[in-house]
């Protein structure tokens, strides 16, 4: 979904992360919570990913439009207890919390060899993986996790229970790129359902189920129905974890009780988050820089044999980014600054 | 598989860890070793989960006699850092370390919140959902994961890198029977592998690969080749995690490295092991009673459709072995007491 086309302009980080913090602050958000967005969206658009870049802050407008999210929530920092660091996000979206909780999240990582940072009442805004490459940036591994709406059905079912509930992991590499993964426990990203729609196009077979329980291509059905996991029962069980973690464990939402709260506004989820922090230099001892190494040995295996590590689509963007600037859809640019009126 | 019929015999959990446990010294255990293991492949054969029953007193024997394993070994505890408890089984099972390990890491768990068990050198041997319901079993949540022999080809690739990489995690319920996943990240169970090859059966499409690499269902072909992961480039993602945090992070062998070690000898895997237990009553605070109802309420939504959760055919099975004794197939019992021999 590379939009480097004439229909796309260039424009520069620096630009971009300015336009973006423009038409956040107009849409009422506080600076800080307008700053640590733009920083998330310009990254997304960045590694063009585009349902995860400049996209979002449409999506910031329509979720600011239900009143439901609260623009000046200052995220209340807990004092950190044993491992675990607690930032209550007090309805506000979720990437100013999380900067809140990074720092004491490492601190106590970096102490104990392993942390937990919870962020509860946040309306969750990005992909996870800007997230695990804060952690992995700090020379730690990470493992995130998120609920969201109950969109999809558990297998052997036909309701939606589970959120697309994404998992994410991330391990510091040498270099600038760390292995990162980033995925939907669902057999679909709901914004590729959401594509289809617009697009007309039909689902590919066993991604859905339509509201009669039946399976179904139709999008537009299976958005009234429901998504299945993917991976049949295997997936199903990650996103019960998901649930379990992300929320109940953290005294949080599940995907079902934040889709009630949302009460058909069509707004983001508002529900918890937990980042899990590994320090290799904790667990793996003095001896690290050769367990890396053998983990660097693991990847030429898995790229010697012509497989791909997850990411390397983003990463080449990246690189391409920084030499030519951000690509970014006309289209898009005209209904981000469309905001502004 | 279930084995319920005139060719198995009723044996009680009793009599089954007495010969379990005579068998295992038999073959050269120390006490120790052979009362944790016998203690593990009861309850599998309780559970009526025959790939990780009473047969593995066969594997065990296999693998001790490739001389690899230290029937002896004295699991060597480390004094719990930070969050990190660690035990070196010095080349021993794993039943027993981790026996060994379990108390400090519920003590740190409570403490901080959350805690971590490593376990080096060891030869892994059971089934992990007993595992996490040792921890379960105490009020925790438990994410337990460990490599093992390189049979797994990565998505896009032909050649095995990760083993089968099985993944658990446990929830505790009110009652008996906590929320318990347990599955291996290839598309297929290596002991139904097994099974398919001494059946002389076709495998399943799309779960393995020859050694030319082209896709078969010719299971001595696919044994000869590499195994797919489950659900594509996600399940190839989550395998590399495991190796990456069952294998580097805690300074032990990958899979690749572990079946070099076995050197084509045809014993168990010899690696290390990563238990992540969660402590709700911290991380949820005092309203964990009430959040514990939430996750009850969202368990009651999946079943209430029609789709089950995991392990309760094993549960089923349990409640039966209570009631009848455990079933036990004839050709086991008699090939368990051949070794007596």
């Amino acid at each position: 979904m590379d939009q480097r086309q004439e229909d796309s302009l260039l424009i520069s980080e620096a630009d971009l992360q300015r336009l973006a913090l423009q038409v956040l602050q107009h849409l009422g958000l506080s600076p800080d919570h307008a700053q640590a967005i733009a920083r998330i969206v310009v990254a997304g658009q960045r590694d063009a990913c585009q349902s995860h870049g400049a996209y979002r802050i449409l999506s910031a407008a329509q979720t600011i439009r239900t009143g439901l999210v609260d623009l000046q929530a200052r995220p209340l920092l807990q004092p950190t207890q044993g491992a675990i660091t607690r930032v209550d996000a007090q309805r506000g979206f979720s990437p100013w919390a999380l900067e809140v909780g990074l720092p004491p999240l490492v601190a106590t990582t970096r102490q104990l060899g392993m942390g937990a940072l919870v962020i509860n009442h946040c309306f969750h805004f990005t992909a996870l993986w800007p997230e695990v490459e804060m952690l992995t940036g700090q020379g730690l591994a990470a493992l995130v996790m998120t609920p969201s709406h109950a969109w999809v059905a558990p297998a052997g079912g036909t309701k939606g229970v589970f959120g697309t509930n994404p998992i994410a992991f991330g391990w510091p590499r040498p270099g600038p790129y760390p292995y990162v993964f980033d995925f939907a426990t669902s057999a679909i990203a709901r914004g590729d359902l959401d594509l289809h729609r617009r697009a007309g196009t039909p689902l590919p077979e066993g991604v859905g189920i339509d509201a009669q329980g039946q399976p179904s291509t139709d999008p537009a059905a299976v958005a009234q129905g429901a998504m299945r996991t993917f991976g049949g029962h295997k997936g199903s069980a990650l996103a019960t974890m998901v649930e379990l973690m992300a929320g109940m464990l953290i005294g949080d939402l599940g995907s079902q009780e934040s889709m009630a709260l949302d009460a058909g506004a069509g707004g983001m989820p508002c529900h918890g988050h937990l980042v899990l922090a590994f320090d290799p230099q904790r667990f793996a001892g003095e001896d690290w820089p050769a367990h890396q190494a053998r983990a660097e040995a693991m990847f030429a295996a898995i790229k010697g044999q012509g497989a791909r590590l997850p990411s390397e689509r983003r990463y080449a963007a990246r690189a391409l980014s920084a030499q030519q600037g951000i690509s970014l859809p006309r289209k898009l640019h005209d209904e981000i600054l469309a905001l502004l009126d």
